[in-house]
């Protein structure tokens, strides 16, 4: 059973100015942030711009970024297509490049018809066939579409599919689900922004874009709350909201990737039609960045 | 300065089979409920139908529960209406009625027309000419309106207003709150489905319609966290929610009113166009209480 | 029966600069726009501030409102309220004030318990008490609830119910209303932005801000389509649609009111809490007014 | 310069109970529909499950359909992908298929970065290098985003882009687009729910799922609009909203391809995890087929 109690920080891809893949600035990525004491990566997550690749180019980011983490943290790979037969196939991609789980986004194109029985149907079919365990994922903020405690909790029932990365941070509905999953099914938070919320009713972690730009603070929520210092992992969690909208809902990928430049890991451009992160923004950005990093971590 | 830490139910407003308003039945319940260490009460909030009460009614309400409610317990006063001289008014009655504190939602017919400056200056003007200090009510579900955190950060720099109740249930906006108020501001969870998670952040209690139904699960959550007893309290978080969602936004008043007469306590119709629970719903509500019930509180 | 054929302004209720109601003002608009063929007005509608009134003003209003419209006018009169009783009992002061129909909002504020039993329900008895026609009146911009075609058509079948106000602006839904009720129920447009289109599928007139300040080009829609000159009836509704927009949806009743005063009409302030339209805002309007009236009528 | 005045039905994508594409299906719809006077066709638009196949699929029913297409009707072909490279690659693959003009969706999967400048930035690097004219598609039910009209006023612009269709049913939106657009921008109704209102306003046509299983009683409210028969054109419009309601937004492609199989064309299965129309809801499709049917065309 793979346990995924810890932070993992959703890689961006790594993109060159002519839009090409650059799989070496990924690696290095990778290598600067295993330094620290992080659970795992999400490779090709929705900061990894999972949609603007081709599949060719996935199955490169798997192998490449499989190369670059150790075996002793965790390759959670996302493969969620809009059709079961996509996400079939690319989920074998990821599972033969050494995927150690996948991460998989309900289709939503046609949310009028992602009923109960669509969603729970294209999940249980993927795990049949997967080789790796599955992660559900919920992203309504990306996917339109907010998929409710009891489809997670009849999807959870399938013995490959072992958790569930929820960002919509509707804390009710999580503490209704880890109510009614087995009690082996493990819930990640999906931003920083509720991370402890969310650990005091018993997600085991979380995915966090701002664990890419600030490991150590999303690590101290985590080892505090665990540890049963609860004020300090509430001054973390308050202090961290801001910088965290900043790389999540409020500026997105080109934010993270912006931070990322400033602090010395490669983030370079976002795929077309994603714009650059404009100077007046970024400034403030790295002014969070700064007011973030501020706060010590003894 | 008045310490909202605690448990407060907001009291549904007693009716008779002909609309009528029935205090005395009110009061029964609050002094049957005087016996649990609840720290006070809320006296027509959205659970009290105020906005189905007319001026006169209301200040029957604010009196006949001052009259029943101890003044060792807090009488939290609603008092918001759609304009500022309404809201003056009625605030000023209920501080006469000897109300602790008002708690005001925010206008929201006109919603494109509450920008910050509109919802700043019609709370500061309350505040100025309140006799007894002012709650911020924040209720998206309701008003259709959910103020944003800059918004309720600045309204909360009036020294009249001493805290906020939010029943949005969005964490990452409640910790930036309560991150950049001042440390005397009081924040409270709006619903029993999110009372651990906020106090994971430094919320200090929550008025909760589950808390006129199962008070001592309420305040299990509430004194356990406070205890360092994590464990017990997100179990009971956990426990609580299928219960407190039917009361709330599954149901509503009407169920809470059926689980409340189901309880030897007085809950009797809603006012029309509110239409009672039905046998079918009613039953599956009824399992629920008796589920929750069945968590023994050692 | 009452033809509703035709354009109705909703008539926006004048204040001073200390939030005092000001009738004479309001009859002195009244009378200056009675020179226009107009089918009548909307006495405390939305534009009206209904929700901003005491009981005792709502009265004043409509009495001193039927002084200044003639009896070739029709007089509506907004009564909805959020309870079944005060809905009945504002009914029967502007019926006694009148007024020649009610146009009654939905109750809003339990939007998850406004189910069709509860809607049906509230429509009929007030419908059953009425001494005036009914005119059903969806408004989901405001009221955050938006009554569908199925409720609303079983709402008509109540043979003191004559017509509805649909402002939401879905035209299939108003095609199948207009299809499903009886051929005498008369529908109209809620809003100057989609006139033409309402009445290409059968809708018979509109309650229209707009007629407020652009009566004429209003009106030329209206008539122009009816007489067959679908060009121009396009013309002039492609024409009005972004002042019309300054005055609903974008600005409201505060740019309404701004407009009048530029007009020479009395506009005024709007209650608090809604602020008056700033003076950057207020030059845009005025340069719509002016390029609306540039068009010439002929 | 392309006319696209007219009906154009976009076409399902026809699958067999094995995922398996059959394009010779796909060319017998067409042939059969040929035989009715509509403008045209889309091929992988929405209804066509455009995301639902491979690139190398999606050349060959480009190829298949253009095939079975006349040349006095215009084959639209959808290209629109999330990122600006993916739509360039498809656009030019369908223009060396031989289509007419492209039907280009907006991105949406990071609809907080799609900003006007991200917007117009793609659509014009699209018709730069596009061999044929393109066409915007707003289409905010299935993408989660809606274009403002200043946006697509803006994006229309490029002499390379022709028109617009629009499936959100706004027609004061509508109104402005076609007021602040060239003369020969011409916006197409995305849905026979709304052809006849947005006709009023000056749309030339409509790309209608319903066109796929009633071609005559779409051309019908084509047609007699332009004849100036407003009372027939209204008549069809409201007839037909039930049962086009219940192929698009309330049940999608699996009932539109239900109506096909029953009418004598091929529907077939959609592709998973999109589930087949269940038999209760197909028993009242095919009621709803017969009414629309039993009114005659004259």
């Amino acid at each position: 059973m793979i346990n995924l109690g810890g932070v993992f920080p959703p890689l961006p891809t790594a993109f060159g100015t002519h839009d090409e893949l650059l799989t070496d600035k990924l690696q290095e990525n990778i290598r600067s942030l295993n330094q620290y004491a992080l659970r795992g990566y999400l490779i090709l997550g929705s900061n990894g711009e999972l949609i603007n690749l081709s599949e060719e180019e996935k199955n490169r980011v798997y192998v490449a970024a499989r190369e670059a983490i150790p075996h002793d943290k965790l390759m959670l790979a996302g493969t969620g297509g809009q059709s079961t037969s996509e996400t079939l196939k690319l989920t074998a991609i990821a599972a033969s490049a050494g995927a150690d789980a996948v991460l998989i986004l309900n289709p939503s194109y046609y949310r009028g018809l992602m009923n109960r029985v669509a969603l729970v149907s294209h999940y249980h079919e993927i795990a049949d066939h997967s080789d790796i365990p599955v992660i559900i994922y919920n992203m309504p903020a990306n996917s339109g579409l907010d998929m409710d405690a009891e489809t997670i909790v009849e999807i959870s029932s399938h013995e490959n599919i072992i958790g569930l990365k929820d960002s919509g941070g509707n804390l009710t509905k999580m503490a209704q689900i880890i109510d009614e999953t087995d009690d082996d099914f493990q819930v990640l938070a999906g931003s920083a922004g509720f991370l402890v919320p969310a650990m005091s009713i018993g997600a085991v972690g979380g995915i966090l874009a701002l664990a890419n730009i600030s490991p150590e603070h999303c690590m101290a929520m985590h080892t505090r709350y665990l540890a049963g210092d609860f004020k300090g992992a509430a001054h973390f969690q308050r202090k961290c909201v801001k910088l965290n909208n900043a790389v999540t809902r409020g500026w997105g990928v080109p934010a993270l990737k912006a931070a990322m430049d400033h602090l010395g890991l490669y983030g370079g451009p976002c795929r077309k039609p994603i714009q650059n992160l404009d100077q007046e923004k970024a400034e403030v950005l790295f002014k969070l960045v700064r007011q973030l990093n501020e706060q010590t971590l003894i």
